[in-house]
This record gives structure tokens, C-alpha cells and sequence, in this order.
């Protein structure tokens, strides 16, 4: 069954896609048709919202689902007059809190995701450039720079998974790929081995990295399942021998990677 | 005054911290720790999980606050029991979800931020990988494959920007710089000319641009104020002669940045 969503903000939106998201796949047997709204910072600008709305009630034959994080409260008053169910995250939670911290929310516009922690933000723009300029392991001379060294074969996740802790977390982190020739020695590659506190490894399973690398470069050497098997069961072999902590990729979402790698090695995220 | 605060979830915990990072900067006077326990999904850790939470309890003498995203009913009573005043993402919008779609909620662990859509996390993936090979304008020759193309002198957002729209919308981003050389030229560097409709001008106040370039080469005819000038100026010019849309990335975090880029565009948001 079809039902129309809408994610309404008087900013980005994200915070209303992520709460939808994270609830909407719990119900079976819907077609969610989603659509995002955002910077209805305006009393225009919600009416029209409204209308949108009410337009996809008639055409669905049932009133849509709207989560709205607007602040002001006669902008989600304007929105609760459409024809539609209302997820309205400060009207759920406020009360909550502002009895838990016996204080006032003040109802201010554009705290999430702005920069208003403009140290905070830069540090995370500038985790972005490290992860950037510390990719792939052709440089190595600022590791010392890192508070993350990834390491793993060729395709096993390592650029997205570095990108990922810069940009959600702050986290600066360089990668290494562990290469053929890094693997005809038993040792760690020499770049790494003062770093060794740092390091964490990714491995993959040799099927879907045979699948990952035949997209790159099909039929060749690089992409076989032999090559992607000896690189893995090799690589395994360094991370055991060196104690160096290690995560399968395979069937996780670079979310979940991210988060597992802090978790195991106790890097806080900056918030 | 200081408040702890505990992000708790049975996976990544990226939507609880969101939810937190959304309310709580609504709130004056106070100086919120924050901490997130994530991967909790089993009784024994979420008991520990309930330690650490009154151990906070008692060091702070106040209870904290958690905000809590776990799935499994009989964990959230765990967390229940701790002396804390718990936000319950589950508790607040599943009755109200429940009643507008006429249907249960599954409660099944691992939806958010799983790899449950894998062609949606895959093309997340590519765009991160296109955004990677498309950058700065040393490659041009995929820009057909390109949904939008990002245009702007050095260091005005053009690679975060890109970035963050592949991994959080899957969207295929090139982008490219407009240099002192095409600067010297009244129209279009050529190999945008065929893809005027994929443009996307990003510029910056000069002065915040030459503290930018500052930073990476100082004293330099580059990061000099006058040229940031002229090639603010310029860069302008050629966007409003050849009717580009552009938005001053100025004090706008890069959330907000690709929210208004793909509002001003049109481009959905690929959930």
C-alpha cells in the first residue's frame, strides 16, 4: 500500500529523513513514497508545504505521514492544519526535557547541523582534507598526524570508511593498502610499522571482493577468485601475527564499519 | 551545569546522537557530555550499559539523560531501571505510527543504516567512488555520468560538498575549479560547456578565502587578499553572464550547503 511521506524542516531536513528512517522500516506492507521539505522557514513557504501535502491525501486516498522538526511553533502550527498524521519531534520530546532539566527550550532556529560549534565544524572539514591527502597510502609522512591508520587489500572499504569517520565524526584518519608486494614479507610494511598503536584492519570476504574488483577491472588477474582468496587468507595472517585488531566489511554499511572500528579501538566521536 | 547524556542503541547509535544533537543545543546553561554506547544488543551490555549510566548519576548528582534507539522492548526496560530520565525513540512515535498506518510495528533489529537496500547502499557507494574520481577537475571525460557539477575558484567547498551529497544521497557529483587561466577567458571553461545544466557555482567571501588558502600556503600571491578578490569577483561574473545558479558557502556547514544546492536544482534526495 502507498503512503506518502513527508520530511519537513525549517533546514536541512536530515534530521527528519534519519528519524523516518529509522521507524518507517519497521512496518510491513508499505510503498513509502518519500519527499523532503526543507528551509520552510517562512509562513509562504509552509502553506505551500500544506498544499503539497493535502494534494498527495487526495491522490493517495489517505492522509500522508509528515515529520516536522521545525522550531517555530506557528510554522508547524500552519503544517498540523494540513490533512495528514503529525510526527513533530520538538513536541514530542520537549516536555520530556524541559522538565528533566527544569529549564526552558528556546526554540531557536538552525542549531542542527549548522556552525555554530565553529571549531567543531572546521576540525571536521579538516579530518575530510586529511582522509583526502592521507588516501591510498601514496603518502605516508603525516601519520603521525592520524589518530586512525585503515589498512587491508586493495577493495576492501578502506577510502569510504575513512571519509565517513572524517566527515560524520571528526575523526582524522589516513589508509594504507596492503599490496602483493607487501604480502611477500611476513612483516608489517615498513610506513607502518611506528604506527603500529594505530592501526586497524578491514578484510572481505574473497567472493565479494572478487565481485567488487571485476567491476573495476573484469577478467583480470587483479579481479580472480585465487588472487582475491591468497590476498585475503595473506593479509588475515599479517593482522593475527601482528595483533592487529580487524573487521569483516562484508555486508556492512560504511555506517556500521565506522561505528564498529570506534567502538573496538575506544576513539571517542567528536561530537 | 553539567549533564551527562548517554546515546544508546542496539547498532550504530547514529540516530540517537541526532536526535540529541537536534534538542539539545535548544537548551541554555547547561554543559552536556555526551557519550554513546553503541552495539548494545544484549542483555549483559545493556546492564553495563546501566552502570556507567549511574555512575554518571552519582558523579554528576543528577540523573542523566539517554536517548535511546533500541529495538527489543525487554533491553529498553533494562535501561529503564537505571537513574536516568530516558527519551525512547521507539516509546515516543511508535503508538502514534501504529494507529495512522493500521499495522504493527516488527521491531526487528538492524534496520537503521543496514545495507537491507543493497542496490540504494551500492549506488551510496559509486557516488562516493565518482565524486573520488571526478574531483578537482583533473579527469572531465565522465561528466555525462555526472547528476551535477560543481564549479568555484580553489578551496570554496567544491570537494566536501561533493562528497557529502554522494555518501548521505547517493548523488553523482563532479566538480571542478575555475583557475586564474579560465579566469583570463570571459566565458565557460570548454569542457563545462556542454553540461551548462549540471552547473552548480559555489563562491565565498574574500576575506574568509584568504584565511582558508592562508592556511595552506601563507604569504603566497595565492592566498593573498587581492587575489581572493579578483578571483571571487570574476568567478561571479562568469556565473551571472552565463545564468548559473550559485549560492556563497560562507559560514554554511556542508550539510546545509548540499540542502539548498539540491533544493535550488531540483535534484531529489535518492533515499
Amino acid at each position: 500500500m502507498k503512503r506518502s511521506v513527508f520530511y519537513i524542516s525549517d533546514r536541512t531536513g536530515i534530521t527528519a529523513e534519519m528519524l523516518g528512517q529509522a521507524l518507517l522500516p519497521q512496518f510491513d506492507g508499505f510503498e513509502f513514497e518519500e519527499a523532503t521539505l526543507p528551509y520552510i522557514d517562512n509562513e509562504e513557504a509552509a502553506r505551500e508545504a500544506v498544499n503539497r501535502i493535502n494534494a498527495a491525501a487526495v491522490a493517495d486516498g489517505t492522509p500522508p505521514l509528515v515529520f516536522d522538526t521545525m522550531v517555530r511553533a506557528e510554522l508547524r502550527a500552519i503544517i498540523r492544519e494540513s490533512n495528514s498524521i503529525v510526527m513533530d519531534m520538538f513536541q514530542m520530546f520537549v516536555p520530556h526535557l524541559e522538565e528533566a532539566l527544569g529549564a526552558q527550550c528556546q526554540y531557536r532556529v538552525g542549531k542542527a547541523h549548522s556552525m555554530d560549534n565553529l571549531g567543531q565544524y572546521e576540525s571536521r572539514i579538516d579530518a575530510v582534507n586529511f582522509a583526502l591527502n592521507n588516501d591510498d597510502g601514496a603518502i605516508t609522512k603525516y601519520y603521525e598526524q592520524a589518530e586512525l591508520i585503515l589498512v587491508g587489500v586493495s577493495r576492501s572499504g578502506k577510502t569510504p570508511t575513512s571519509l565517513y569517520l572524517a566527515m560524520q565524526f571528526g575523526i582524522r584518519v589516513a589508509n594504507y593498502p596492503i599490496t602483493e608486494e607487501d604480502l611477500e614479507s611476513p612483516s608489517l610494511p615498513k610506513p607502518l610499522r611506528p604506527f603500529r598503536d594505530k592501526l586497524f584492519g578491514l578484510t572481505i570476504n574473497p567472493d565479494r571482493l572478487q565481485q567488487i574488483r571485476s567491476e573495476r577491472r573484469a577478467n583480470s588477474r587483479y579481479a580472480s577468485l585465487e588472487q582475491c582468496r591468497m590476498e585475503v587468507k595473506e593479509v588475515e595472517g599479517i593482522y593475527q601475527r601482528e595483533n592487529i585488531r580487524y573487521l569483516d566489511t562484508t555486508s556492512r554499511s560504511v555506517e556500521e564499519i565506522a561505528t564498529k572500528i570506534l567502538a573496538a579501538v575506544g576513539i571517542k566521536r567528536h561530537h
